[in-house]
């Protein structure tokens, strides 16, 4: 739908080992100084000077994870290092370092391949980390491809999944659904490209949502805004899943419930207009779709007026002393419990271990 | 061949997510006093106590790296783990946690995920190292493994493939193309079954080969065996590709030419004998063949004293200044360059980043 594969000519063959690993990493230079030896020998060598380190590894299976006729291959470069960085910034850890396995098929082109690692450069260069190695394989499969990211802290800087307290507040980092609704729009849009080659997708109105499935950007920088607001959480997840399955993972592991109020989800008007649009409730769409790799986090109720006004940042909800019970509130009284969608869905959803 | 499918009878969905991996996880426990928490949050937390840490990374495609049906899923699951902690003895590094994701088909009932999961707890309880967490994905393209390493070492007993100078030994551990030949019968057996589902499969007489092809050893205790011994590698990879290609590889890294004696390779008399049966040069096999996760290693030739009475390591030649140039003696005068065998055959093989 989006790509014209007449341009990609190489085959993968034509280069041989050695020289294919040459020329898709030879762009790639270390500038992160915890990385003593990156690329180039049997494994990645690091020197994490005193701290502790963090390594999170996530999987992506072509049209499980990714459909390749609206995914643009830089784009999906990018997004398998930024959805392991993401996992790195909700424990609060700075990342250093990405390791990349790629398992493709031969009737990928080297041309496609390069595409691939411009969108991994760019990410490395955007939230600067090094690639420090990986395995190439073949794929009589699809494409298969998985990142490993790896990061510091010192360890009293570290937030787990389980230290909400009762009355702590559920703070959200950005906007939420965006990743689902620009799904919805590109799955649409690919039906109707299917039914009918000729058709031009039809994209314009929908860039923010679009963007917030295709390139999702990873909050490495809440690190740091923690900091300068000198803001403690007490529990952190990234929202890889829906808002439901994550804060359902906060309340198992912190033993505390939450309640959240359905009218303080914050989420852009083009979400809005596109549910509208869909007809899907919004909160259904944020509560279930996932994606948005936002964090979300507890703090304690006495940091409230560190955090009230600032843009980056809402408080939805807040914990409670009943255990496992996840309630959303919708309008002024109708209070629903949550569960996780997608258990019984399992075989159509990537969870993490 | 090997497996009665009609055994496995959960689906993966009775489950749901947190129940499958509770279920699979449950036997695992921590014992590596480097993890500080293992699964369970959206990274592993390590500790490196002052040490340099190591990764590396390596991907399994089903039907590329295995076959399921000679492949026990057992010996899978262990397999999975030895090949990335071999890449972490290749470096002289002491492994401590291991990162599995995996991506199955819903052909798959839970009962079989179990067994691949049994393989990883008898590895990890063997090389003493902790599951630290991975990813689990629903796959429509068959199953893919990925499994990521971490390893400590001081900075000084690190080994890289670039330290090797003219004049040093080339050393060998254990036996040569057990994995190759132990493939060779599997294949030959699987072709017969496929013809007469009926017969049952030759196997008597190949346990050693066939042992090193489905359930290969990472030579971990390499390391305490040259501090015991007092022995300096200057260079070191393992033997996960055929020796050729890896003793290029320390040719390139570590800029000096090699000189090999076919006479000093060691082979198990298994290897001789099904070598002569297939007609296939045994040499020829251990060259190209691959996987038997021996270490390859350089020392000085002055060193040559602590090692030549030593049955765990065997001398098959050595650097030389010839730059490049990796030659290969056989009999008492015949001297064949040496040449990577799959460089065009890339799609064929698995090959490290």
């Amino acid at each position: 739908m989006l790509d014209d594969k007449n341009l990609y000519k190489t085959s993968i063959s034509q280069y041989g080992e050695f020289g294919l690993i040459q020329h898709l990493t030879e762009s790639f230079t270390i500038s992160d100084p915890s990385t003593i030896k990156g690329i180039g020998d049997d494994a990645a060598v690091l020197d994490p000077k005193g701290k502790k380190v963090l390594v999170t590894s996530d999987i992506l299976i072509e049209n499980v994870h990714f459909n390749l006729a609206y995914t643009p291959l830089k784009h999906l470069g990018y997004k398998c290092v930024v959805i392991s960085l993401s996992d790195l910034a909700a424990m609060n850890a700075t990342p250093g370092q990405i390791i990349i396995s790629i398992a493709v098929s031969n009737r990928f082109p080297v041309e496609a391949l390069d595409e691939i690692y411009s969108g991994i450069h760019a990410a490395c260069k955007q939230y600067k980390v090094d690639l420090a190695g990986g395995d190439t394989a073949s794929s009589n499969l699809g494409l298969v491809i998985n990142s490993t990211a790896i990061g510091y802290a010192e360890e009293n800087e570290i937030i787990y999944r389980n230290g909400a307290k009762p009355n702590d507040l559920l703070v959200v980092s950005g906007d939420l659904g965006g990743a689902y609704f620009g799904l919805q729009v590109l799955e649409r849009e690919n039906v109707a490209f299917k039914s009918n080659p000729d058709l031009q997708p039809d994209l314009a109105g929908y860039s923010y949502i679009l963007e917030r499935q295709l390139k999702p950007e990873a909050r490495t920088e809440v690190k740091s805004l923690l900091k300068e607001m000198d803001l403690h959480p007490t529990s952190m997840i990234d929202l890889s899943d829906g808002l439901a399955s994550e804060i359902i993972h906060l309340s198992q592991q912190s033993k505390v419930g939450f309640s959240i109020y359905e009218e303080k989800i914050p989420m852009d008007n083009q979400v809005i207009t596109t549910a509208e649009e869909f007809g899907i409730n919004p909160v259904t769409g944020i509560l279930n779709g996932g994606e948005d790799y936002e964090l979300v986090f507890t703090i304690p109720i006495t940091e409230h007026d560190k955090i009230k006004h600032n843009p980056n940042f809402t408080v939805i909800g807040h914990a409670t002393a009943d255990k496992n019970n996840v309630l959303i509130t919708k309008g002024s009284s109708q209070v629903i419990p949550l569960t996780a969608q997608g258990w019984d869905a399992y075989l159509n959803k990537k969870k993490k271990v």
